[in-house]
Protein backbone atom coordinates (compact mmCIF):
# COMPACT_ATOMS: atom_id res chain seq x y z
CA UNK A 1 0.00 0.00 0.00
CA UNK A 2 2.46 2.59 0.65
CA UNK A 3 4.02 1.71 -2.89
CA UNK A 4 0.47 2.34 -3.96
CA UNK A 5 -0.08 5.46 -2.28
CA UNK A 6 3.59 7.32 -3.52
CA UNK A 7 1.92 6.64 -7.11
CA UNK A 8 -1.49 7.68 -6.55
CA UNK A 9 0.43 11.24 -4.96
CA UNK A 10 2.29 11.16 -8.17
CA UNK A 11 -0.53 10.98 -10.43
CA UNK A 12 -2.53 13.70 -8.17
CA UNK A 13 0.63 16.11 -8.40
CA UNK A 14 0.97 15.64 -12.57
CA UNK A 15 -2.56 16.54 -12.66
CA UNK A 16 -2.41 19.64 -10.45
CA UNK A 17 0.92 20.80 -12.44
CA UNK A 18 -1.03 20.40 -15.58
CA UNK A 19 -4.36 22.47 -14.30
CA UNK A 20 -1.54 25.01 -12.91
CA UNK A 21 -0.01 25.31 -15.97
CA UNK A 22 -3.28 25.89 -18.08
CA UNK A 23 -4.05 29.23 -14.98
CA UNK A 24 -0.50 29.87 -16.16
CA UNK A 25 -1.03 29.98 -19.64
CA UNK A 26 -4.26 32.21 -19.45
CA UNK A 27 -2.62 34.33 -17.05
CA UNK A 28 0.16 35.56 -19.60
CA UNK A 29 -2.43 35.14 -22.78
CA UNK A 30 -5.40 37.24 -20.96
CA UNK A 31 -2.73 39.88 -20.84
CA UNK A 32 -1.56 39.37 -24.21
CA UNK A 33 -4.55 40.15 -25.64
CA UNK A 34 -5.15 43.37 -24.27
CA UNK A 35 -2.00 44.43 -25.40
CA UNK A 36 -2.08 43.19 -28.85
CA UNK A 37 -5.57 43.74 -29.09
CA UNK A 38 -6.55 40.24 -29.98
CA UNK A 39 -10.06 38.92 -29.76
CA UNK A 40 -8.90 36.09 -30.72
CA UNK A 41 -6.85 35.02 -28.13
CA UNK A 42 -8.97 36.58 -25.36
CA UNK A 43 -11.56 33.45 -26.71
CA UNK A 44 -8.79 31.08 -26.15
CA UNK A 45 -8.46 32.08 -22.70
CA UNK A 46 -12.26 31.03 -22.38
CA UNK A 47 -11.77 28.03 -23.73
CA UNK A 48 -8.85 27.06 -21.85
CA UNK A 49 -11.12 28.38 -18.55
CA UNK A 50 -13.92 24.70 -19.48
CA UNK A 51 -10.12 22.49 -19.23
CA UNK A 52 -9.43 23.99 -15.92
CA UNK A 53 -12.68 23.82 -14.36
CA UNK A 54 -12.80 19.57 -15.57
CA UNK A 55 -9.18 19.46 -13.71
CA UNK A 56 -10.93 20.64 -10.46
CA UNK A 57 -14.03 18.22 -10.93
CA UNK A 58 -11.69 15.93 -11.70
CA UNK A 59 -8.60 16.37 -8.71
CA UNK A 60 -11.50 16.50 -6.61
CA UNK A 61 -12.73 13.29 -7.07
CA UNK A 62 -9.20 11.46 -7.37
CA UNK A 63 -8.97 13.14 -3.39
CA UNK A 64 -12.41 12.11 -2.34
CA UNK A 65 -11.53 8.63 -3.41
CA UNK A 66 -8.56 8.83 -1.97
CA UNK A 67 -9.47 9.95 1.28
CA UNK A 68 -11.91 7.33 1.30
CA UNK A 69 -10.18 4.15 0.39
CA UNK A 70 -7.03 5.02 2.03
CA UNK A 71 -7.76 7.16 5.02
CA UNK A 72 -4.80 8.75 5.00
CA UNK A 73 -3.46 10.22 8.78
CA UNK A 74 -0.61 12.91 9.70
CA UNK A 75 1.05 14.43 7.00
CA UNK A 76 -0.62 12.25 4.13
CA UNK A 77 -3.84 13.64 4.98
CA UNK A 78 -3.12 17.27 4.87
CA UNK A 79 -1.05 16.78 1.59
CA UNK A 80 -4.86 15.68 0.50
CA UNK A 81 -6.56 18.26 1.94
CA UNK A 82 -4.06 20.77 0.65
CA UNK A 83 -4.66 19.71 -2.45
CA UNK A 84 -8.69 20.11 -2.07
CA UNK A 85 -7.56 23.78 -1.32
CA UNK A 86 -5.29 24.37 -3.93
CA UNK A 87 -7.40 23.41 -6.99
CA UNK A 88 -9.94 25.79 -5.18
CA UNK A 89 -7.88 28.52 -5.65
CA UNK A 90 -5.97 27.47 -9.48
CA UNK A 91 -9.68 27.63 -10.47
CA UNK A 92 -10.74 30.93 -8.86
CA UNK A 93 -7.10 32.29 -10.69
CA UNK A 94 -8.69 30.93 -14.21
CA UNK A 95 -12.05 32.77 -13.51
CA UNK A 96 -10.16 35.59 -12.65
CA UNK A 97 -8.22 35.38 -16.00
CA UNK A 98 -11.57 35.16 -18.33
CA UNK A 99 -12.75 38.44 -16.21
CA UNK A 100 -9.17 39.70 -17.61
CA UNK A 101 -9.80 38.35 -21.01
CA UNK A 102 -13.52 39.83 -21.24
CA UNK A 103 -12.31 42.93 -20.21
CA UNK A 104 -9.79 42.98 -23.22
CA UNK A 105 -12.16 42.34 -25.40
CA UNK A 106 -14.73 45.39 -24.02
CA UNK A 107 -10.75 47.47 -24.13
CA UNK A 108 -10.12 46.48 -27.95
CA UNK A 109 -13.46 48.49 -29.02
CA UNK A 110 -11.67 51.30 -28.28
CA UNK A 111 -8.76 53.44 -29.08
CA UNK A 112 -5.63 52.45 -26.78
CA UNK A 113 -5.25 54.33 -23.27
CA UNK A 114 -1.36 56.16 -23.75
CA UNK A 115 0.77 55.72 -21.89
CA UNK A 116 -0.39 52.22 -21.62
CA UNK A 117 0.62 50.61 -18.15
CA UNK A 118 2.79 47.91 -17.93
CA UNK A 119 0.36 44.98 -17.24
CA UNK A 120 2.58 42.67 -18.71
CA UNK A 121 4.96 42.91 -15.67
CA UNK A 122 2.35 42.67 -13.09
CA UNK A 123 1.09 39.85 -15.12
CA UNK A 124 4.87 37.96 -15.23
CA UNK A 125 5.26 38.77 -11.61
CA UNK A 126 1.98 36.75 -10.83
CA UNK A 127 2.41 34.16 -13.63
CA UNK A 128 5.36 33.29 -11.59
CA UNK A 129 3.85 33.23 -8.27
CA UNK A 130 1.42 30.20 -9.27
CA UNK A 131 4.53 28.75 -10.35
CA UNK A 132 6.71 28.79 -7.53
CA UNK A 133 3.92 27.69 -5.30
CA UNK A 134 2.60 24.65 -6.77
CA UNK A 135 6.28 23.61 -7.15
CA UNK A 136 6.84 24.25 -3.28
CA UNK A 137 3.47 22.08 -3.10
CA UNK A 138 4.70 19.25 -5.34
CA UNK A 139 8.21 18.91 -3.36
CA UNK A 140 7.37 19.69 0.00
CA UNK A 141 9.59 22.92 -0.22
CA UNK A 142 8.59 25.58 2.86
CA UNK A 143 11.42 27.47 1.97
CA UNK A 144 10.29 28.07 -1.87
CA UNK A 145 6.43 28.77 -0.29
CA UNK A 146 8.22 31.75 1.73
CA UNK A 147 9.93 33.07 -1.39
CA UNK A 148 6.36 33.23 -3.15
CA UNK A 149 4.49 34.65 0.21
CA UNK A 150 7.60 37.46 0.26
CA UNK A 151 7.20 37.98 -3.74
CA UNK A 152 3.74 39.27 -3.05
CA UNK A 153 4.86 42.22 -1.55
CA UNK A 154 6.32 43.13 -5.20
CA UNK A 155 2.97 42.27 -6.95
CA UNK A 156 1.33 44.48 -4.38
CA UNK A 157 3.76 47.67 -5.05
CA UNK A 158 3.70 46.94 -8.86
CA UNK A 159 -0.24 47.01 -8.21
CA UNK A 160 -0.13 50.26 -6.43
CA UNK A 161 2.08 51.52 -9.15
CA UNK A 162 -0.47 50.72 -12.24
CA UNK A 163 -3.09 52.11 -10.07
CA UNK A 164 -1.85 55.55 -9.61
CA UNK A 165 -0.33 55.74 -13.30
CA UNK A 166 -4.21 55.08 -14.28
CA UNK A 167 -5.69 57.42 -11.89
CA UNK A 168 -3.61 60.23 -12.74
CA UNK A 169 -4.78 59.90 -16.98
CA UNK A 170 -8.28 59.53 -15.25
CA UNK A 171 -7.91 62.58 -13.42
CA UNK A 172 -5.93 64.01 -16.04
CA UNK A 173 -8.58 64.17 -19.14
CA UNK A 174 -11.96 62.54 -18.92
CA UNK A 175 -12.02 60.73 -21.93
CA UNK A 176 -9.73 58.35 -20.32
CA UNK A 177 -11.99 57.83 -17.06
CA UNK A 178 -13.16 54.82 -18.59
CA UNK A 179 -10.98 52.93 -20.30
CA UNK A 180 -8.47 53.56 -17.36
CA UNK A 181 -11.55 52.53 -14.75
CA UNK A 182 -11.43 48.92 -16.79
CA UNK A 183 -7.63 48.57 -16.62
CA UNK A 184 -7.37 49.10 -12.74
CA UNK A 185 -10.27 46.43 -12.80
CA UNK A 186 -7.63 44.42 -14.97
CA UNK A 187 -4.66 45.27 -12.59
CA UNK A 188 -7.13 44.02 -9.95
CA UNK A 189 -7.78 41.00 -11.00
CA UNK A 190 -4.44 40.31 -11.50
CA UNK A 191 -3.25 41.09 -8.17
CA UNK A 192 -6.23 38.85 -6.46
CA UNK A 193 -4.42 36.02 -8.37
CA UNK A 194 -1.22 36.88 -6.29
CA UNK A 195 -3.18 36.63 -3.45
CA UNK A 196 -4.29 32.92 -4.55
CA UNK A 197 -0.61 31.70 -4.88
CA UNK A 198 0.10 33.35 -1.61
CA UNK A 199 -3.08 30.80 -0.06
CA UNK A 200 -1.05 27.90 -2.00
CA UNK A 201 2.23 28.65 -0.59
CA UNK A 202 0.88 29.09 2.94
CA UNK A 203 -0.93 25.85 2.90
CA UNK A 204 1.93 24.74 2.08
CA UNK A 205 3.98 26.06 5.36
CA UNK A 206 1.21 24.62 7.10
CA UNK A 207 2.07 21.14 5.48
CA UNK A 208 5.64 20.96 5.71
CA UNK A 209 6.37 22.76 9.04
CA UNK A 210 2.98 22.01 11.09
CA UNK A 211 2.97 26.15 11.42
CA UNK A 212 0.26 27.83 11.15
CA UNK A 213 1.24 31.14 9.15
CA UNK A 214 -1.70 31.75 7.73
CA UNK A 215 -2.63 34.77 9.65
CA UNK A 216 0.40 35.99 10.18
CA UNK A 217 2.09 36.51 6.79
CA UNK A 218 -1.13 38.32 5.27
CA UNK A 219 -1.42 40.66 8.29
CA UNK A 220 2.21 41.62 7.95
CA UNK B 1 -19.94 6.20 17.32
CA UNK B 2 -22.39 6.80 15.26
CA UNK B 3 -24.38 8.89 17.85
CA UNK B 4 -20.88 10.65 18.47
CA UNK B 5 -20.45 11.59 14.72
CA UNK B 6 -23.83 13.23 14.90
CA UNK B 7 -22.66 15.12 18.10
CA UNK B 8 -19.23 15.93 16.56
CA UNK B 9 -20.83 17.43 13.28
CA UNK B 10 -23.19 19.44 15.48
CA UNK B 11 -20.70 20.76 17.74
CA UNK B 12 -18.58 21.82 13.98
CA UNK B 13 -21.87 22.98 12.36
CA UNK B 14 -22.34 25.40 15.28
CA UNK B 15 -18.51 27.02 14.86
CA UNK B 16 -19.29 27.26 11.73
CA UNK B 17 -22.53 29.09 12.20
CA UNK B 18 -20.62 31.46 14.30
CA UNK B 19 -17.82 32.44 12.38
CA UNK B 20 -20.93 32.73 9.54
CA UNK B 21 -22.48 35.69 11.70
CA UNK B 22 -19.23 36.99 12.92
CA UNK B 23 -18.68 37.33 8.91
CA UNK B 24 -22.53 38.75 8.73
CA UNK B 25 -22.02 41.17 10.92
CA UNK B 26 -18.41 42.74 9.20
CA UNK B 27 -20.41 43.21 6.00
CA UNK B 28 -22.77 45.29 7.56
CA UNK B 29 -20.67 46.69 9.79
CA UNK B 30 -18.19 47.81 7.24
CA UNK B 31 -21.01 49.25 4.59
CA UNK B 32 -22.23 51.39 7.47
CA UNK B 33 -19.23 52.95 8.36
CA UNK B 34 -18.97 54.21 4.95
CA UNK B 35 -22.21 55.64 5.12
CA UNK B 36 -22.44 57.03 8.65
CA UNK B 37 -18.67 58.20 7.77
CA UNK B 38 -17.74 56.57 11.49
CA UNK B 39 -14.25 55.29 11.59
CA UNK B 40 -13.88 53.46 15.07
CA UNK B 41 -16.87 50.70 13.33
CA UNK B 42 -14.28 50.68 10.17
CA UNK B 43 -11.74 49.52 12.67
CA UNK B 44 -13.87 47.18 14.57
CA UNK B 45 -14.26 45.34 11.61
CA UNK B 46 -10.39 44.91 11.88
CA UNK B 47 -10.78 43.31 15.48
CA UNK B 48 -13.50 41.04 14.13
CA UNK B 49 -11.44 39.60 11.38
CA UNK B 50 -8.78 38.47 13.85
CA UNK B 51 -11.75 36.94 15.52
CA UNK B 52 -12.88 34.91 11.85
CA UNK B 53 -9.17 34.02 11.34
CA UNK B 54 -9.12 32.14 14.73
CA UNK B 55 -12.26 30.29 14.08
CA UNK B 56 -11.35 29.18 10.67
CA UNK B 57 -7.99 27.68 12.18
CA UNK B 58 -10.14 26.10 15.00
CA UNK B 59 -12.26 24.16 12.39
CA UNK B 60 -10.03 23.71 10.37
CA UNK B 61 -8.64 21.17 13.01
CA UNK B 62 -11.33 20.11 13.73
CA UNK B 63 -12.27 18.94 10.36
CA UNK B 64 -8.39 17.33 10.36
CA UNK B 65 -9.02 15.62 13.62
CA UNK B 66 -12.38 14.01 12.53
CA UNK B 67 -11.49 13.09 9.35
CA UNK B 68 -8.21 11.13 10.32
CA UNK B 69 -10.01 9.92 13.85
CA UNK B 70 -13.04 8.63 11.99
CA UNK B 71 -12.22 8.33 8.84
CA UNK B 72 -15.56 8.37 7.30
CA UNK B 73 -16.78 7.96 3.84
CA UNK B 74 -19.77 8.75 1.38
CA UNK B 75 -21.60 11.68 2.58
CA UNK B 76 -19.79 12.41 5.98
CA UNK B 77 -16.58 12.75 3.91
CA UNK B 78 -17.88 15.01 1.85
CA UNK B 79 -19.98 17.26 4.49
CA UNK B 80 -16.48 17.29 6.14
CA UNK B 81 -14.02 18.29 3.02
CA UNK B 82 -17.15 20.58 1.95
CA UNK B 83 -17.21 22.35 5.92
CA UNK B 84 -13.12 23.04 5.11
CA UNK B 85 -13.90 24.65 1.37
CA UNK B 86 -17.01 26.85 2.97
CA UNK B 87 -14.49 28.36 6.63
CA UNK B 88 -11.58 29.42 3.30
CA UNK B 89 -14.56 31.14 1.28
CA UNK B 90 -15.53 33.19 5.01
CA UNK B 91 -12.73 33.81 5.59
CA UNK B 92 -12.15 35.38 2.33
CA UNK B 93 -15.73 37.45 2.88
CA UNK B 94 -13.79 38.49 6.33
CA UNK B 95 -10.60 39.89 4.22
CA UNK B 96 -13.13 41.55 1.51
CA UNK B 97 -15.06 43.19 4.54
CA UNK B 98 -11.39 44.42 5.87
CA UNK B 99 -11.47 46.09 2.49
CA UNK B 100 -14.36 47.67 2.75
CA UNK B 101 -13.59 49.14 5.88
CA UNK B 102 -10.26 50.63 4.86
CA UNK B 103 -11.60 52.00 2.11
CA UNK B 104 -14.43 53.55 4.59
CA UNK B 105 -11.23 54.95 6.27
CA UNK B 106 -10.03 56.50 3.44
CA UNK B 107 -13.54 58.18 1.79
CA UNK B 108 -14.49 59.68 5.21
CA UNK B 109 -11.21 61.85 5.04
CA UNK B 110 -12.71 63.60 1.71
CA UNK B 111 -16.71 65.59 1.36
CA UNK B 112 -19.07 62.12 0.38
CA UNK B 113 -20.01 61.68 -3.28
CA UNK B 114 -23.77 62.66 -4.00
CA UNK B 115 -25.71 61.26 -4.73
CA UNK B 116 -24.43 58.33 -2.96
CA UNK B 117 -24.76 55.16 -4.38
CA UNK B 118 -27.36 52.13 -2.70
CA UNK B 119 -24.48 50.35 -1.65
CA UNK B 120 -26.28 49.75 1.81
CA UNK B 121 -28.87 47.78 -0.54
CA UNK B 122 -25.89 45.88 -1.69
CA UNK B 123 -24.53 44.75 1.22
CA UNK B 124 -27.83 43.49 2.35
CA UNK B 125 -28.47 40.94 -0.08
CA UNK B 126 -24.72 40.12 0.10
CA UNK B 127 -25.51 39.69 3.90
CA UNK B 128 -28.64 37.08 2.90
CA UNK B 129 -26.35 35.41 -0.31
CA UNK B 130 -24.38 34.21 3.33
CA UNK B 131 -26.89 33.35 5.38
CA UNK B 132 -28.94 31.22 3.07
CA UNK B 133 -26.14 29.32 2.39
CA UNK B 134 -24.64 29.10 5.96
CA UNK B 135 -27.97 27.61 6.21
CA UNK B 136 -28.41 25.62 3.65
CA UNK B 137 -25.30 23.39 4.75
CA UNK B 138 -25.88 22.87 7.94
CA UNK B 139 -29.90 21.72 7.02
CA UNK B 140 -28.75 20.06 3.91
CA UNK B 141 -31.36 21.78 1.82
CA UNK B 142 -30.01 21.78 -2.23
CA UNK B 143 -33.64 23.60 -2.65
CA UNK B 144 -32.24 26.50 -0.19
CA UNK B 145 -28.55 26.06 -1.76
CA UNK B 146 -30.17 26.87 -5.31
CA UNK B 147 -32.14 30.06 -4.29
CA UNK B 148 -28.75 31.40 -3.03
CA UNK B 149 -26.90 30.81 -6.58
CA UNK B 150 -30.43 32.32 -8.20
CA UNK B 151 -29.93 35.41 -6.18
CA UNK B 152 -26.46 35.82 -6.71
CA UNK B 153 -28.36 37.51 -10.50
CA UNK B 154 -29.88 40.15 -8.40
CA UNK B 155 -26.39 40.85 -6.49
CA UNK B 156 -24.95 41.31 -10.20
CA UNK B 157 -27.86 43.16 -11.42
CA UNK B 158 -27.50 45.49 -8.16
CA UNK B 159 -23.73 45.70 -8.74
CA UNK B 160 -23.81 46.34 -12.55
CA UNK B 161 -26.59 49.66 -11.69
CA UNK B 162 -23.82 50.95 -9.08
CA UNK B 163 -20.86 51.06 -10.98
CA UNK B 164 -22.99 52.76 -14.32
CA UNK B 165 -23.78 55.01 -11.49
CA UNK B 166 -20.70 56.20 -10.16
CA UNK B 167 -19.29 56.08 -13.75
CA UNK B 168 -21.28 58.81 -14.95
CA UNK B 169 -21.02 60.27 -11.95
CA UNK B 170 -16.90 59.99 -12.73
CA UNK B 171 -17.63 61.09 -16.31
CA UNK B 172 -19.70 64.08 -14.86
CA UNK B 173 -16.95 65.85 -13.04
CA UNK B 174 -13.17 65.29 -12.60
CA UNK B 175 -13.52 65.84 -8.99
CA UNK B 176 -15.48 62.97 -8.38
CA UNK B 177 -13.19 60.12 -9.99
CA UNK B 178 -11.22 59.52 -7.17
CA UNK B 179 -14.05 58.91 -4.96
CA UNK B 180 -15.94 57.31 -7.48
CA UNK B 181 -13.20 54.45 -7.98
CA UNK B 182 -13.15 53.55 -4.77
CA UNK B 183 -16.34 53.31 -4.40
CA UNK B 184 -16.47 50.97 -7.41
CA UNK B 185 -13.88 49.10 -5.65
CA UNK B 186 -16.29 48.78 -2.93
CA UNK B 187 -19.34 47.63 -4.86
CA UNK B 188 -17.03 45.11 -6.53
CA UNK B 189 -15.81 43.78 -3.08
CA UNK B 190 -19.27 43.01 -2.44
CA UNK B 191 -20.34 41.48 -5.09
CA UNK B 192 -17.13 38.99 -4.68
CA UNK B 193 -18.40 38.25 -1.44
CA UNK B 194 -22.10 36.82 -3.29
CA UNK B 195 -19.99 34.98 -5.18
CA UNK B 196 -18.31 33.42 -2.41
CA UNK B 197 -21.47 32.42 -0.72
CA UNK B 198 -22.63 31.46 -4.18
CA UNK B 199 -19.36 28.84 -3.97
CA UNK B 200 -20.64 27.57 -0.96
CA UNK B 201 -24.39 27.33 -2.29
CA UNK B 202 -22.51 25.03 -5.03
CA UNK B 203 -21.07 22.88 -2.78
CA UNK B 204 -23.81 22.09 -0.79
CA UNK B 205 -25.77 21.21 -3.91
CA UNK B 206 -23.12 19.14 -5.05
CA UNK B 207 -23.29 17.45 -1.47
CA UNK B 208 -26.87 16.63 -1.15
CA UNK B 209 -27.34 15.75 -4.96
CA UNK B 210 -23.41 14.34 -5.62
CA UNK B 211 -24.22 16.32 -9.01
CA UNK B 212 -21.61 18.73 -9.47
CA UNK B 213 -23.41 21.99 -10.63
CA UNK B 214 -20.23 24.41 -9.77
CA UNK B 215 -18.88 24.52 -13.48
CA UNK B 216 -22.83 25.19 -14.65
CA UNK B 217 -24.17 27.51 -12.64
CA UNK B 218 -21.55 29.85 -13.07
CA UNK B 219 -21.60 29.44 -16.77
CA UNK B 220 -24.99 30.78 -17.64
Amino acid sequence: MERHFEEELKDLSKELLLMGSLVEGMILKAVQALVSRDDKMAREVREDDLKVDQLQLKIDEMCLTFLALRQPTAVDLRTITSAMKIITDLERMGDQAVNISESAIQENKEAPLSPFPDLPKLAGAVQKMVRGSLDAFVNKNAESAKAVCQSDDNVDDLYHKIFKELLTLMKADIENVSRGLHLILVARNLERIGDHATNIAEDVIYLVEGKDVRHHVEKV
